[in-house]
Formats: C-alpha cells, sequence, structure tokens
C-alpha cells in the first residue's frame, strides 16, 4: 500500500518499500512556552525557523501546528501554512484539533496535505473525512473513540476497522489513511510501548494500511530522552510502520539504521551519505 | 517459558517476564587474530582479561570459544572454562563446533551451561542432544540443516521444528531450547536483516520457545557498526528475543531502553541506574 503526499515541487511516497518518511514535529506548540507566547502574538518567526532546520535535518514532511489556548486558530493555521510553504518546499501536515481551521488551511496549501487527524469519535468522523474527501488529502487516524484510547490492543484495531470503514464510505481511499496507534510514557505506564508495538502488527496484517507514529512522548519524563526514542523508532519499524512524528535531527541516524536492517534502503546509500555527513559536519554548512 | 541458566552462585532466568539476557560475545577468536595467536600458543591471557571486562559491562552469560586453526579445542576448551570460572562468576555458555570439546568442558562446568550450539543437520542432532541431555544443560539451536540456511522464514521455522522436536524425544525440556534466527550482513544481502525479525516472531508465535541472537553480524563491512547493532538488538527484542550474543560494552544501553519499552524494566529501575553510571563515569571503576 502506498500513500502519496505532496507540496508544488515535491512528493513523498509512504509504504514498505520505501524509505521510513519522517515528519518534523517542532512546529507545535505543545509544551514550549516560547512558542505559545510568540503564537498568542501572531508572532511566526519561530514557526519560519523551526520549518528551515527541520528541512535541513532531512525531515520529508512538516507538521504545522498552532493550537494553545489564546491563539485563533482558523487565522493563525494557514498563515502558519502559508509561511511555511513559502519557506520550504515539503509537503505539510495540517495539525488541528478545529475542523474549521483544517479547512482554512486547506484552502491555501497547495498540493496533497496530510490531515491530522481524525479519530474514531462521531464529531470527529463527520466532521473531518468530509474536508479530506473534498480537498483531496490524505489522513492521520487516532485509535481513540467516544469512549476513550482503549488499553489493549484490540480495541485499538477495532477503532481503526471502524475508521477505515467510515473512511472508505466518505470516499477516501484506503491508501490515503494513515492510523497513528498512540504512544504514552512509558515512564507512567510500563504497558504503554509494548501496546503500541503489539497494535501496530495487528493492523498491519488485518489491514494493511499504513501506520505512522508519534513517537517522541514514549520517554516522557525519563532521562536520556534521545536513547529511548531511538530504541522506540526502531522497534516501530520492525514492527511495521512506514512513516514517524519526531524530533527529525534526534532519532535519523536510527531510523536510517533501522531501514538498512529491514531492507528498504538499497546499497546502504543513504545510510552510509549520512555517516559520511556526520563524520565532516562543517561541510555540511552552506 | 522461562530458561535458567547458572554457574554456583548466580542463576540467570530467561523469558519475556525478565530483562533480556546477555551473553558475551568477546571470548571468540573469529576474526580476532591476536586472540587467534595467544590460543595457539596456549596462552588465555587475554581470555581472563576479556572474561573480567565483559562482567564489569554487565554480561549476563560468557560465550567462552577458542575455536580456531591449529587449536586443540579438547584440550583448550576446558583449560579455559576451568580458568573463566575461576575469574568472574557468571554462567557460561560453552561453545564448539565439535561435541568431544563441548564434552571435555562440560565435565569441568558447575552448574547449568548452555551449550552452543546444536544445528538441523542430523550428524549435530545426534552428537550433541545427547551431551545436552546427560549434563543437565541447556541448548541454542541453530537454524540450519543439511541443505544449509534457508534464505526464506518459513524453512527456518520448520527447522526449528525439528529440533525442538528431537530434542524433547531425547529427554531435554523445550525450556532448555533458545533458538537462534542466524543472522548475516545486511551489507551483503539487504534481506538479511528483515528475514531474522520475521522468523524470531514465527517461531515465538508457534512455539513459544525462547530466542537467542548473535546480532553483530548484522553490520559487517558498514560503518559505525554500534549505530546498526543497537537499532538491530532493539528491533530483535521487540519481536520477541529474549537473550542476545553481543559485545555489551557496545550496545547495553539501546537494550536496556528497548527493555523499558516492552515492560521488562519496572519503575525505570534498571534504565534509571545505567544512566546515573554514565553520568559518573569516574565512580564506576574500583
Amino acid at each position: 500500500m502506498e500513500t502519496g503526499i505532496s507540496s508544488i515541487t515535491r512528493e513523498v511516497i509512504i509504504g514498505d518499500g520505501h524509505p521510513t518518511a519522517l515528519i518534523g514535529e517542532r512546529i507545535n506548540p505543545a509544551g514550549r512556552k516560547k512558542l505559545q507566547e510568540a503564537l498568542k502574538r501572531g508572532d511566526l518567526e519561530m514557526v519560519q525557523r523551526e520549518a528551515l532546520s527541520q528541512a535541513e535535518a532531512g525531515a520529508d514532511i512538516l507538521d504545522v501546528s498552532v493550537g494553545t489556548f489564546g491563539v485563533d486558530e482558523v487565522k493563525l493555521l494557514p498563515e502558519a501554512v502559508q509561511l511555511v510553504i513559502e519557506t520550504v518546499d515539503l509537503p505539510l501536515c495540517i495539525d488541528s484539533a478545529y475542523p474549521k481551521a483544517m479547512e482554512a488551511a486547506l484552502k491555501v496549501y497547495k498540493g496533497k496535505p496530510l490531515v491530522n487527524s481524525v479519530t474514531g469519535e462521531e464529531h470527529s468522523l463527520a466532521r473531518v473525512l468530509p474536508l479530506v474527501k473534498d480537498y483531496g488529502a490524505a489522513v492521520i487516524g487516532l485509535v481513540q473513540d467516544d469512549e476513550g484510547i482503549p488499553k489493549n490492543s484490540e480495541r485499538r484495531l477495532a477503532i481503526t476497522r471502524k475508521i477505515v470503514e467510515r473512511a472508505e464510505s466518505a470516499g477516501i481511499s484506503r491508501r490515503d489513511i494513515l492510523i497513528d496507534c498512540l504512544t504514552f510514557a512509558v515512564g507512567a505506564d510500563p504497558t504503554s510501548g509494548s501496546i503500541v508495538i503489539d497494535t501496530i502488527r495487528k493492523i498491519k496484517a488485518e489491514l494493511g494500511v499504513n501506520l505512522t507514529l508519534g513517537a517522541s512522548n514514549v520517554s516522557f519524563g525519563l532521562p536520556d530522552r534521545s536513547l529511548l526514542n531511538k530504541a522506540f523508532v526502531a522497534m516501530a519499524i520492525a514492527a511495521g510502520v512506514t512513516c514517524l512524528i519526531v524530533d527529525v535531527a534526534q532519532v535519523q541516524s536510527a531510523v536510517l539504521a533501522a531501514d538498512l536492517i529491514m531492507g528498504r534502503d538499497r546499497r546502504a546509500r543513504r545510510y552510509i551519505e549520512a555517516y559520511r555527513q556526520r563524520q565532516t559536519p562543517h561541510e555540511q554548512k552552506e
């Protein structure tokens, strides 16, 4: 199964035969006070800087979220999307909990974006899926429904079934759905990592859809988060994800290693190129 | 399923509820010219040093191999085992291609060792399994038979079935069998990593036996081997291995991260302890 996402000039293909697609997570004010303050002032300079640095670090797609208390997303999200489009030529993932903000951003986007996200909740399915269909986007589905986020893989699989069925009924192709199995901190709940790995495998085996994963939460509250995040992305790739939402600069080396091990890097070309760049970091700068 | 291995004073339990057991791979002359030369002279000083440094690095079990051209293993393997027993109190993995050398080493061992290895080849099954039974050992089974090492997971699974059946017929409990799915360099064959991950899952699902993995080969011939080895051990743990044969100092941090993610490290105790030791390295030394 292949999912295509595009900007005006670039297309990213997500799927088993391809390198794991990396969605840069850093244009997101959650937990970042400075960015929150800037967005409240309508100041998008940090957004622009994060776009550039993530593109330079090797992101394939950029997530764009401006959702924080005190921000009018319907106004600011399209502005942020417009600015990022003018700054880098990567495809974008339009990230909002508000369908109206999503639609405003979809209107200014050029190409085929990802929409982040729909859930298995009735109000979300009813409002987000028609937007995804109308604007010809692809969509990330979260394994959450009106009863919450289940603690076991069987019920997460059941929610995925529902999202896929409803999306297909709305005229969205299965290949335009990416499922995120939802990662929580293993420091708070020791079962949260293995549930994700298990759910990824079950969804892949039964439904064949592509899977993405917001991976960084796994290490929340623990020391040496980078070590945990790198191990987790490798484990998720082995289990079947074909896309990740991550801090690209932090985990890219582990992703390239995992891709090579899974046979997704012919002649180790990408792995060796990244190794050479690490060896001569001064040559990377312009 | 739990596999117990012991020295006189220590027991290591291998199984899903436990931390991944690490077998130190470095007492092995393959590809190490200096150690080969020393062993030919009957000089075991390097063996003793490797035993100490691996124990200090956190190995749970030590593999002991003296197999190289020009060495009489029947004489030298028991000497090496005896010396390692006197040097560290870890359980050992007695590693030889020659049943006579295995037996000589089993005679001097105290406790319940691992025997590395039996294969699905008729001559190996016929000669190694009775030794394992007679000396009350556990055994590593390699997925190789008289036709060689298959290139697909189905046939590796079939060889595992055969090894498990023959071992059980010889009176060896299933819990005393560890299967090694055999790793080759991804630089030479891009499918060799994914075959291993796939085979691990199939064996675990069908036979429930514990699995070990000589993991370091995966990176042979490539730069930054440590990066690849760390990603691979995390992937193998997510797929279901409960034991690894590795350079412990190199991959331990990734193993601890993967164990924590898989719920095998209650309250992140081992992960955080290792983190603290990395922060204050001078306090580690005696």
